[in-house]
């Protein structure tokens, strides 16, 4: 199964794409897609959109997995990551990804064991995970991997998670 | 010049089309786009694209009006209109339209001529001003027909509300 992690945002939008096989992760890729503030916001979301699609094009994941909605950012933050959020759930549905997500502290307990692990801990277990030499860059990345990792974790009760 | 004015909403997704043709305003069509709570919010997403889609092809608006973000709801709130809204101004700008926002009190003062007119004043003046039997329904469309005459009344300085 390959599983595309998400961190969506207006201005970077983290990916990372792993394989899981017979209980085993394998790293395929990470990376960010960036755009310009002096873009508009309509530009934003299409490169966005675009972005995703030549990402699902390429590694044709069979799941999305992304955060759930939070409720504890400011409201000017929870307008922009949702246009984002919003464009990146239409592309993986049309594209048929099953799609899942995940609160921030499910994430934290399925990779570090509990919910109170800081950024450098996740980061640090994302990097032993998946074998790699170096934490993935940006944070963003690391973020998505993460998220991609709690899925592969949880697939043994996957509908428990299905995004409604 | 034809405008689509829109008031994205997850559940409701009120349009309204009209022409503006040499000082004059032209009532198109109206009506909303309805997704079901039971739908989840990626099917709920392609929904709102898909029909905003038709409506594009349909009616070949030039311009998109659609009310700025606005800072003064609750962080839930922003979360899902974040993501309809993302959705629309995606579909609009794949669709090539020139695509405008106004705040709350410009389409208040633009309407009715004072920025504390209730939303009562506001669905009497619309249909007034398009010249209709009755008070356009629902609420969504009337506020999306308020949006587009905004942006008519405001075509003679086109570039200060394109949206950034």
């Amino acid at each position: 199964m390959i599983i595309l992690g998400i961190d969506p945002g207006i201005a970077i939008l983290g990916y990372g794409v792993i394989k899981y096989e017979k209980d085993k992760l394998y790293m395929i890729n990470y990376g960010a897609l960036i755009t310009k503030p002096s873009s508009t916001m309509p530009e934003r979301l299409s490169i966005l959109y675009r972005g995703l699609k030549d990402i699902i094009n390429k590694y044709k994941p069979d799941d999305l997995a992304v955060e759930e909605l939070f409720f504890n950012k400011n409201v000017k933050t929870a307008l922009t990551v949702g246009h984002a959020r919003g464009v990146s759930l239409l592309c993986a549905y049309e594209a048929g990804l099953n799609i899942f997500e995940y609160t921030p502290l499910q994430v934290k307990q399925s990779i570090v064991g509990y919910g109170r692990a800081d950024k450098m801990q996740i980061q640090q277990m994302v990097k032993a995970i998946l074998g790699l030499k170096t934490i993935p860059k940006p944070d963003d990345a690391a973020d998505a991997l993460a998220i991609a990792i709690c899925h592969a974790h949880s697939s043994h009760v996957p509908d428990m998670f299905r995004i409604k």
